[in-house]
């Protein structure tokens, strides 16, 4: 039994987080995963060719005509589709426009090449793209300004454009609008090794500030599979979560500071290095997670907690939901101050990602258990760790909470369990049409969504459930052969209104974008929905800033509409 | 030397978190010090004793008359005296009003009596001083609504209050504002053990959370010298600090959600009750830290964290103020995920509270050192984590950055540690006449504003600096005999302006209230502030929330002067 598999096995290697984390980095291994950078800092040309090797070679055609309605297009993810009108309020492109953003940005940073922006104008997963002619790539905060107070007085819309990473649309042009692309911003500006505060432009790939701060010692409070391409102020604009949050919490505890541009080409000087400051509204929670239509986040500082030099990691199985529930409570309580991940699936996710990724095996065979959860520690002692975890596993098994289990011994063990969390969505892509949904709810009432799914669905689909349990986090993915619009319609929008039904959210994680931007109610008041688009209209009265995202457009686009 | 005396007591007894944090419930212990209740829930009637008992029986007479300019008082803490005008717009409260309201909340809930008033006009310090005829005290959320309906209507100003704990006045009128005090909202409404996720209501008093909480097994993120007093939801729209921040983080980081109601009346819903929810604008944070101009906070949702039954706590002296800094890095990496509080007190700090507090011993004689730092860790195992600790101090003392120290050996020795760290206020005030400023400054300069001010006061005050240095914030007071105007033209602006030059906050964790509301500049940009100001004229159009607090109040009520 378990604590056989812990003690036959405990003399073998250790590893370091380094190592453990750099296991991770299996191209579309996780939630948000996308093809990765190769080490050193990102600039236009590399991004492009990321796209290039992301597309398999493919350039896509450009599909829209500027004017015309927009059909979004539906591959992998299950949401209704939708035809919205562009806003004829919005001007169109002339050649004037762009001699301008010549003058400002010079001639190679106006970008009009076909193969160029259709990249730019495609979401990683093919399944929003937009018609933008034109791609302007900023190298400063005052260019930002120049460029955002133009396309004001201009009334030409804007995407604020970071690694492009996003899974709700949010990050391409939906007709339109000329795309900022941040890249060439990615410049660390400070670091203090006393306070661990971070200073960087907001084009910084996460993955270099990783490597920075490693060598620093520290971490950035934040990881998540997409590291390799997604930059910091795309992060902080969508409030990013991540494998993390259990243990570091979200970014508005961690980030300290904020330069953003307002869509007048104001620049709103916030960038402070202070852990503590109560002088008047704390606006940059503003700009965290709203998506870039409030502002362009240019520069940003982050609190980094230092790195800790053990981390460790069990695989361990649960007869029944309520069991996991009480390892997480157990967990938390026992295990503290070194906990660092708590997530949890089920048994088809499991069963999935035997039979459709390559390599990966059961950890615990023969018998399949309903429910599997990985749990990680980090800490800064490495026997003390093993030995917390390990008592920590004795206990919650003679308690009957753990049906089985097993704790890495090496870095490969370590990486092979995250290999099968962080392969579902993988494994998902691979066997069929997949309708993904990301829902925060009562840890307790979570996994009641998936048997009603399951219920629903009959024998028409196979319903996934995995995530951040410690977070609350479900990811609930319906799996099926082909994509099937009389599947959707059983899904949606029960899975909303049942969300909603239980105080949860529609997204815990990945933002509103284009996808959920009418499906705002379900998770806020009308009272708070009339607020944010109050607040929009105080800060964008042209509404520029990309447009149809975040926020129902009719709110924001009709003046009359909005009352406070 | 220090491994001795740790040695030498090892044997001594253990004892918990619970009663090591009682026993820094030493009343006037703390930068927010004030009388603390007896257990048990608050309602009005214990409020208002203790508030009797805080003046020592004393009431004072109302000394405004409506309409005419008030002075602000002036004892202990410096600040240049101001003269301000009542804002001709609001209305003057009339008979009408008064039915209205006993109306809506009941006879006994429509205070008018002169005592009571007398007390609800006066903050703890009796700096600031209003002259209002009228304490509502609402009980549920819908009577808020009803009663703020009202007053926005009639345009009568209010000033929300709950524990009245404040030190710069933004808890009580500056002239003849309706004060709506929360202390009836006293229910606690859910608790989620699994998710450690608390619900109640913004009138619960500090302390009693706490005890609730720890019944439990689960603490407050925050701790505050004041708790026995201070309210949630008071805590909540000051974004108030204290011990905790270094280890739980700020406010903005451990509230998943508020129910606030707006000036007209409107109840925004954000009680959220999740980890993750990116739906949206996260307008809670407009909430946090606003000192109720934005509207009132009536409902809390709170993450708490489990309780961790191995606290720990040294003193330590350092040769000079690289070493403190140098021993914060160092503890940071060493003890990591333990590390729960890092307090710093230099040598005037200490002397000053060996001469004027009763039975507080050196506990590093028989010589002075510059420096002294102490550090508290909490963790869930006892014999690690003081081996952890112990190590740690052995290596910083033969890296030079300790000269000397000492580990508390059971509660008495950590509470008299405690002491000297919490009794600072209490010697100042006990010293004479105090100049009390509260900034947040980068670490590695944080005491070179002292040295500063100690030059250039020379031998006619003492300087004294003390404060939270891992969260990097300093409590800078200048003691002197009697209260003087020439020592505080030395003072201010000077300590502002060398704040503003390095990007430091005149307001660390105290706010900005009335004392302070004019002198935002020195930390905030123009521009920011504008955008504060847009915000809070979009949301309480009338200016009737806490007039007079926060914001210059030229900004508010010229509309023309707000541009956004």
């Amino acid at each position: 039994m378990i604590m056989e598999r812990l003690r036959a096995t405990r003399r073998l290697l250790n590893y370091t987080p380094k190592s453990l984390f750099a296991s991770r980095s299996h191209p579309n291994s996780s939630e948000q995963s996308i093809c990765r950078s190769a080490s050193g800092f990102a600039h236009w040309g590399r991004y492009y060719e990321h796209q290039k090797r992301r597309f398999g070679g493919t350039v896509w055609a450009p599909l829209g005509v500027l004017g015309k309605a927009s059909r979004i297009q539906c591959r992998y993810f299950g949401s209704v589709a939708e035809t919205i009108q562009r806003d004829p309020s919005f001007s169109k492109l002339n050649s004037d426009d762009i001699s301008y953003f010549k003058g400002i940005l010079g001639e190679k940073n106006v970008i009009q090449d076909e193969d160029r922006l259709a990249f730019a104008n495609t979401d990683w997963m093919r399944k929003y793209k937009g018609s933008s002619k034109l791609l302007l790539l900023p190298r400063s905060t005052e260019e930002v300004s120049r460029v955002l107070k133009y396309c004001n007085s201009r009334r030409l819309a804007v995407v604020p454009q970071g690694g492009n990473t996003g899974l709700v649309g949010g990050s391409v042009p939906v007709f339109d609008e000329v795309i900022i692309n941040m890249s060439s911003m990615n410049n660390i500006i400070s670091f203090d090794k006393v306070s661990g505060i971070l200073v960087c432009e907001a084009g910084c790939i996460l993955e270099n500030l990783v490597s920075f701060l490693d060598n620093q010692g520290f971490i950035m409070p934040l990881d998540l599979g997409a590291k390799g391409s997604c930059q910091i102020g795309g992060n902080v604009s969508t409030n990013a979560g991540g494998l993390r949050l259990v243990r570091y919490g979200s970014l508005h505890g961690n980030v300290l500071g904020i330069e953003a541009v307002l869509a007048n080409g104001d620049v709103l000087d916030m960038l402070g290095t202070l852990r503590k400051d109560n002088t008047g509204y704390d606006l940059k929670h503003l700009f965290i997670g709203s998506e870039g239509s409030l502002g362009i986040v240019t520069k940003v500082s982050i609190l980094s907690p230092p790195k800790l030099s053990s981390v460790n990691v069990a695989f361990l199985a649960c007869k029944d939901y309520i069991s996991c529930q009480k390892l997480l409570l157990e967990a938390k309580r026992r295990l503290g101050e070194i906990l660092s991940a708590f997530e949890f699936l089920d048994n088809e996710s499991l069963d999935l990602v035997l039979n459709h990724l390559e390599g990966v095996r059961n950890p615990l065979p023969p018998s399949m258990h309903n429910f599997y959860v990985l749990i990680e520690t980090t800490g800064s002692n490495e026997s003390y760790d093993k030995e917390t975890l390990e008592a920590f596993l004795l206990h919650s098994m003679e308690g009957g909470l753990i049906s089985d289990g097993v704790l890495a011994q090496d870095i490969n063990q370590a990486s092979s369990f995250w290999r099968i969390r962080e392969g579902v969505p993988e494994a998902l892509m691979k066997a069929g049409a997949v309708y993904k949904y990301d829902f925060s709810l009562p840890v307790e009432k979570m996994y009641n969504l998936v048997e009603e799914m399951r219920i629903k669905l009959g024998n028409s689909a196979k319903v996934i459930g995995y995530g951040h349990l410690g977070d609350g986090n479900l990811h609930l993915n319906v799996s099926t052969p082909q994509y099937d619009d009389m599947i959707l319609a059983q899904i949606e929008p029960f899975v909303y209104e049942w969300t909603s039904k239980h105080r949860g959210s529609i997204s815990a994680e990945h933002g509103l974008g284009l996808m959920k931007a009418n499906k705002i109610f379900y998770s806020k008041s009308h009272r708070t929905v009339q607020l944010m688009a109050s607040i929009k209209k105080l800060m964008d009265p042209n509404g520029i800033l990309n447009p149809y995202k975040v926020l129902p457009h009719s709110m924001i686009c009709d003046g009359s509409s909005v009352q406070t």
